[in-house]
C-alpha cells in the first residue's frame, strides 16, 4: 500500500496558474495584493491516531489550531484567520457541554495570542475529527519554502527534539518515565510553541524551511528532495531536553529524536554567512537555534553518530498509510 | 442535548474585525483588494450522516465540493481554490487504488468545470470523513448575505426541491420509487447542480440568498432571523419535480419538500420591482426560478397549505445534534 505522501502525489497533485504555491508544501501561497500573498494551510487531527480518545479537550483545542500554526511559521507567515470543521461523537456531548466548553476554551486561548479570528466551520456529528485550516499573510515573494536549500547551507534546528514522542513511546509502554520526566514530555506532546516569531524573523536570513511534525528525518527529507540537494547531520549536535538525554542509549529514545515528530520546532537551512545572525537571534528570542548538519551537492540524507558512521531507521517519521 | 446551531453560537462565535463577516452565514469575507473580497466555506461529510458508506466514490469526490460551491452561490461569489482534508480508513485502500483514483477524479471533473485549483489539504487515517474548503472571491461590498431581506420582498427558489430526500427516504424504505424515478432522484442526490452562474448574478438584484442544503424551512428561518423580519410560503407554489408531485399525497413528501435538504438549490428575497428581470434571468440561464413568497414585518416564518392554514412540521430540516 503507498504512503500518505504517494496518495498526495498521485492523486492529489495538480500543477496551478492562479495560485502562487500548491500542493507540496507546508502551505498553499495566493496572490493578493501588490504587497502579500495570502498563505492557507490545513490540519487535520484523528481521535486513536493522532491524539488518545480521552485526551483532556481543552489540550486538543489547542493543539488543533497549534499545529496548523506551526505550518505558518513553517513559511515565515503571520497568521489571521481559522476555521474549524469539527466532527463529534453524539456520547460526547449528550450528557454535557463541558467537553465542547473546554475545547473551545482551549482553542481560543491560543487564537486569542495570535489574534487570530475563528471565521467559519461546520459542525457534523460522528467519530471525532478535527480539521483546522489557518490563513495567514506574508509579503510577496517572501515565504519560507522548502525547495530553497543551497549546497553549503548549514541545516539548523529550532528547540529541543524529541520529548512529545517520548510521551507518547511512555504511554505505549515503550519506556518508563518518573512522574516529572512524564509531565514535562506530556507538555511537549500536548501544548507545542508554534514558532510564528522565529518563522517571521527568518525571512531573508534563510533559504529553505518546514516545522518538524512527522519527524526530524522524513521532514529534512522533503527539504532535501524539493531542493535537489543532499544534507549530513551529527545525532550529536541534534538538540534535546536533558529528560532524554538521560534515556538516550534506550533503544526508543534515538528514534524519538530522529523519527517521533510531534515536535513542531523548525528546521531551516542557512548560508554559512549568517550564522551569527542566527545565533543573535537565538538570544533576542530565547529560542535554542542549533546547526546541526550541512546541506551538500547529491542526493539523500544521512545521519551520521558519534563514529561518524550512518544510522538508519525502519521509520524515518510518521506516514499515515505506509505498512 | 442542543442543536448544532446552539454549539456554532455558543461556543465557536465570536465577533471579528480584522475580517469583514465571519461565522454565521453561507461563508466568511475577508478583505483583500480595494475591489475584491475573498469568500470563505467549509463543508464536512461523514459517511453514515452524509452518505452512505457504500457510495460510490466518484460521486462522493464530485459531491465533497459540490456541496461547497453550493455556499459561494450564496454568496454570489466566483469559485476560485479548495482544500481537501482527507480522512481514509486504512481497509479502503489497502487492497486496491481503486476508491482513490475514482474519488479524485469526480472531485477534479468539477473543480475542472469552474477552474478551481485544489491548492492544499491533509490526508489522514480514520473513520472516513471529508472536509473541504473553497476560496471564492466576489465584487467588494457585494457578497450575498442572509441578513438583507427587507420587508415586501418576494422570496425565490431556484430548480425544484425534494428529489434528493426522496432518494433518501426509498433507501430508508419510508417510500418506494420505481426504478426511473430512484435513478432521478439519486441524481439529485449525488449530484447537485451549484447555482454558481445564477448566485453572481443575483447580486444587485437580490436582497438576501442561502443555498438550501438542510431544508427549505430551515434554510429561510436562517435569512428570517438574520434579516428579524417575517416570512410566509405557499407550499402549493414551491417547484417541485413530477416525481414528487405524483407522490405528495405521501407522507414523507411535504417533509422531503419543505424539510428534505440535500437540494443545493438557492433561496433569495428580492424586491418586487426586480420581479421581471429574475424571470428574463431564469430563461437566460434556463433554471427554473419560482416565487413562493412573501417577506413581511414580523417574526418567523409560516408555511400555508392550499387551504390557507399553517403546516407545522417535526423538523424543518437536518440538524447534526438536535434530538
Amino acid at each position: 500500500m503507498c504512503s500518505e505522501f504517494d496518495i498526495i502525489r498521485q492523486y492529489f497533485t495538480r500543477p496551478v496558474t492562479k495560485a502562487v504555491l500548491g500542493v507540496g508544501d507546508d502551505a498553499a501561497l495566493i496572490s493578493t495584493t501588490a504587497e502579500k500573498e495570502l498563505v492557507i494551510a490545513v490540519d487535520t487531527l484523528v481521535s486513536g491516531h493522532h491524539f488518545f480518545a480521552d485526551t483532556d479537550p481543552r489540550q486538543l483545542g489547542y493543539k488543533a489550531l497549534a499545529v496548523n500554526l506551526s505550518d505558518m511559521a513553517a513559511m515565515g507567515a503571520n497568521p489571521c484567520w481559522a476555521t474549524l470543521a469539527l466532527t463529534l461523537p453524539r456520547n460526547l456531548i449528550q450528557k454535557s457541554e463541558a467537553w465542547l466548553d473546554e475545547f473551545s476554551a482551549g482553542f481560543f486561548e491560543l487564537a486569542d495570542t495570535y489574534q487570530i479570528e475563528l471565521i467559519g466551520g461546520d459542525t457534523t456529528c460522528g467519530p471525532l475529527n478535527i480539521s483546522v485550516q489557518v490563513i495567514g499573510e506574508v509579503e510577496k515573494g517572501k515565504a519560507l519554502l522548502r525547495n530553497g536549500a543551497r549546497p553549503g547551507d548549514d541545516i539548523w534546528i529550532s528547540g529541543h527534539l524529541g520529548d512529545a514522542a517520548l510521551a507518547l513511546a511512555h504511554e505505549q509502554q515503550q519506556i518508563n518515565l518518573n512522574p516529572d520526566e512524564l509531565i514535562q514530555c506530556l507538555s511537549a506532546l500536548h501544548a507545542p510553541i508554534a514558532r510564528i516569531e522565529l518563522g517571521r524573523r527568518l525571512i531573508n536570513l534563510a533559504h529553505s524551511a518546514i516545522d518538524i511534525s512527522d519527524g526530524l528525518m522524513a521532514d529534512l527529507e522533503h527539504i532535501v528532495e524539493s531542493s535537489s540537494v543532499s544534507a549530513t547531520i551529527n545525532i550529536n549536535e541534534i538538540s534535546c531536553s536533558s529528560i532524554l538525554r538521560k534515556y538516550l542509549s534506550h533503544p526508543v529514545a534515538i528514534s524519538c529524536l530522529l523519527a517521533g515528530g510531534d515536535d513542531y520546532e523548525l528546521c531551516f537551512t542557512a548560508s554559512v554567512r549568517n550564522q551569527k545572525e542566527i545565533e543573535e537571534l537565538s538570544l533576542k528570542l530565547a529560542i535554542p537555534l542549533t546547526r546541526i548538519g550541512k546541506i551538500t551537492q547529491g542526493k539523500g540524507l544521512t545521519v551520521l553518530n558519534s563514529n561518524g558512521t550512518a544510522i538508519t531507521l525502519e521509520t524515518r517519521g510518521y506516514d499515515h498509510f505506509r505498512t
